[in-house]
């Protein structure tokens, strides 16, 4: 086998050592040198943070956080240990959200990804992933770098030259989102070009759908997935080895992913789906325990390609519930209040519908007690924290869709 | 005063023996390991290559060579000395024609225009130069990096995306196009956002009309331009001291410039408008005599600010002034064989015009001699060269338009 590097295939314990020592060290120059860690993490023993039990203790970083805090911070909100005009590059993307970006190897950790997927030093990659404004294009060609590919840079569009581009410079490997491939690929039928060239993609930025991995496989090219934000960079890929559907992405070596209750800052166990939170391992832009908003699953054992890391399943869904309720927004971490008032509740899902012209709503209760008294007990405590009023059921453990929702809409707008 | 290096000031004779010993080694490499150098410079002495007489004997290598060569030897056409795959980046132009890129620091020289226009370390640069396929956007950041400023990808197009990310990130510098910084203002002016934090522009790839440099230094922002090519990287650039209008752009060091008769290998007098051709010192993509196809003069004298360089006027327009006519293409280089054929010509300038619905012309001459018996010569060598009948004028040496056109269609496309 053949592995990036030797962090591929440590021990879990080894890894944990590692990671959580680069952590404190880390998370020490932020509380000393990012004005936004100082303030988040005052009074918190550093030195006491050992493994994922003590991480997550630590605040969760929203996605939203960041937006306030880079609104009253400009322009990085406080979160580096050094200034904005420090950094090689600046970006933005929608929200907007601005990035730092930076020249050193590999910096966004995308080379582990490219290399899983088969590629190496003297392959010719199309990077049809955007450079303008998003730090996207240039994620992926800090990472072609660091493993000796050359780079075309497609970005965006332009398919007739994007064809053009593959006909004369012949790349091997494809870099962008699912769909776009497929876009240049039936363009290039239609004009009899050849691009035939291509046999490996990497893929991220949207679903890749099963239908379309075939359709791909079926003309020779293998496609991989890769997880990642423009905050974060990566955070989990495919190998080629351990091959497609069900195999799950192994978490990159740079990151430390966590799967919470939507909502909230609790892991969930394993198999369960939650919210995608993850801790990067940057010492210059160090983001701790990020929810992504995105919905995914750990998976149980490793993968058969032989890296040690934990797997997680694909992109599930949004992580984002936040429902308007007879005109009042309503919040999975208000629910998350509610079932923490009971040591007999473990997991809630709020499924709101509509009676005649208005919005009803029942809070099903994984509970260990079946009681009518707990029942009107959790109904106050609605009352408390949505300022609502809404039915209660309570159900076995174990019994709630395990899809990470924790307010589900059934209302149809259609009406 | 402040330079970029001390190669900006050193004497003519200095940059003489040092570009030249420099420009040999680079001919040794690339006749030892560029295919095509191999068979262009098949018998020539390059050690001989001692000065810039020596060095108009070698071939002009023009861009519509470039794409035959590209098209018979994939993808670069045998003139680097080493493979496609071992560069770091690979881009196509409008052409399409092909070039490799580099992450070595400030490959395509772009830093010193950049410090010349004033910026330095901490300052925080909008780069609206496209990053998609042509290399114009990695050009300038490439710079960007070498003189420690921070990049903001900006790209092309995204008006209202672009006046956020100056709102948030306040760079005090803008990169582009000359037209593009006008629409962003303009846009901002509208939106009532604040975008003043733009005090530099450094401004490439388009006419910038002095009366367009006018209304940006009436709000402040100091814009000054470059020339370069995809190909070549910097060719000349203004520097902040010597000012704008009618300071002319001094040459990089990294360049060796000669305007030449259009059509021709021939350098014309200083002051004479001719084809900017260019000489690049780069020993993995040497370009050497490449003919870019724009007009320019060589200036009297150097900049007062200090540079010693040799100076060229801005852009003047295109050399490429093949006509048809009667049906037949005419080249400039046809035109200049027939002014070869005589000692007594200097210079030539062929007139298109209709008359009723045939094409005519005039081959206006500048002689030594006004015999009629040359005339009829000319006409005799112009059915030669053209296989077309046509007048002959001969005029006084010197009184030509001195504008680079050796052929000038009058004739009117509208009737």
């Amino acid at each position: 086998m053949d592995f990036y590097d030797d962090d591929e295939t440590r021990s879990d314990n080894l890894r944990d050592e590692k990671q959580f020592a680069l952590l404190r060290a880390i998370l020490t120059d932020a509380k000393n040198n990012a004005p936004a860690y100082a303030k988040l993490y005052e009074g918190i023993d550093i030195d006491a943070i050992q493994d994922k039990t003590d991480l997550s203790k630590l605040p969760v970083l929203r996605k939203s956080d960041l937006t306030e805090m880079q609104a009253s911070q400009p322009p990085l909100g406080g979160l580096t240990t050094k200034p904005a005009a420090e950094f090689t590059s600046l970006y933005m993307s929608p929200g907007p959200i601005f990035e730092p970006g930076s020249d050193a190897p590999d910096w966004w950790r995308f080379a582990r990804a490219l290399y899983a997927a088969g590629l190496r030093k003297g392959d010719v990659i199309l990077n049809c992933f955007a450079y303008h404004l998003t730090p996207a294009g240039a994620m992926f060609e800090s990472g072609a770098k660091a493993i000796g590919a050359t780079v075309i840079a497609g970005g965006v569009g332009n398919t007739d030259q994007q064809i053009e581009a593959i006909k004369h410079l012949r790349p091997r490997a494809y870099a962008g989102t699912p769909d776009f491939l497929k876009v240049i690929l039936d363009r290039a039928d239609d004009a009899g070009a050849d691009v035939s060239s291509i046999q490996v993609a990497l893929v991220s930025g949207g679903a890749l759908f099963p239908s379309m991995r075939q359709e791909y496989a079926d003309r020779g090219i293998t496609c991989l997935q890769c997880y990642g934000t423009a905050d974060l960079g990566l955070v989990a890929y495919e190998s080629a080895h351990s091959g497609a559907v069900g195999a799950g992405m192994i978490i990159d070596e740079g990151a430390i992913v966590e799967i919470l209750r939507p909502g909230t800052g609790d892991p969930v166990p394993i198999g369960e789906v939650g919210e995608v939170t993850v801790t990067t391992l940057n010492t210059e832009y160090p983001l701790i325990r990020f929810a992504t908003g995105d919905l995914s699953a750990m998976m149980d054992g490793a993968s058969d390609c032989g890296r040690t890391n934990a797997r997680i399943k694909g992109w599930m869904g949004r992580a984002d519930q936040t429902a308007k309720i007879k005109g009042m927004f309503v919040h999975p971490a208000q629910v998350d209040r509610v079932v923490k008032r009971y040591k007999e509740l473990s997991k809630a899902r709020l499924v709101v519908s509509r009676s005649g012209a208005s919005d009803v709503f029942t809070l099903h209760c994984e509970s260990t007690s079946q009681d009518a008294t707990l029942c009107e007990q959790i109904k106050q405590s609605i009352r408390d924290e949505l300022k609502l009023s809404g039915d209660v059921a309570l159900c076995e453990c174990g019994s709630l869709k395990n899809d990470g929702i924790v307010i589900e809409d059934t209302r149809d707008y259609n009406d």
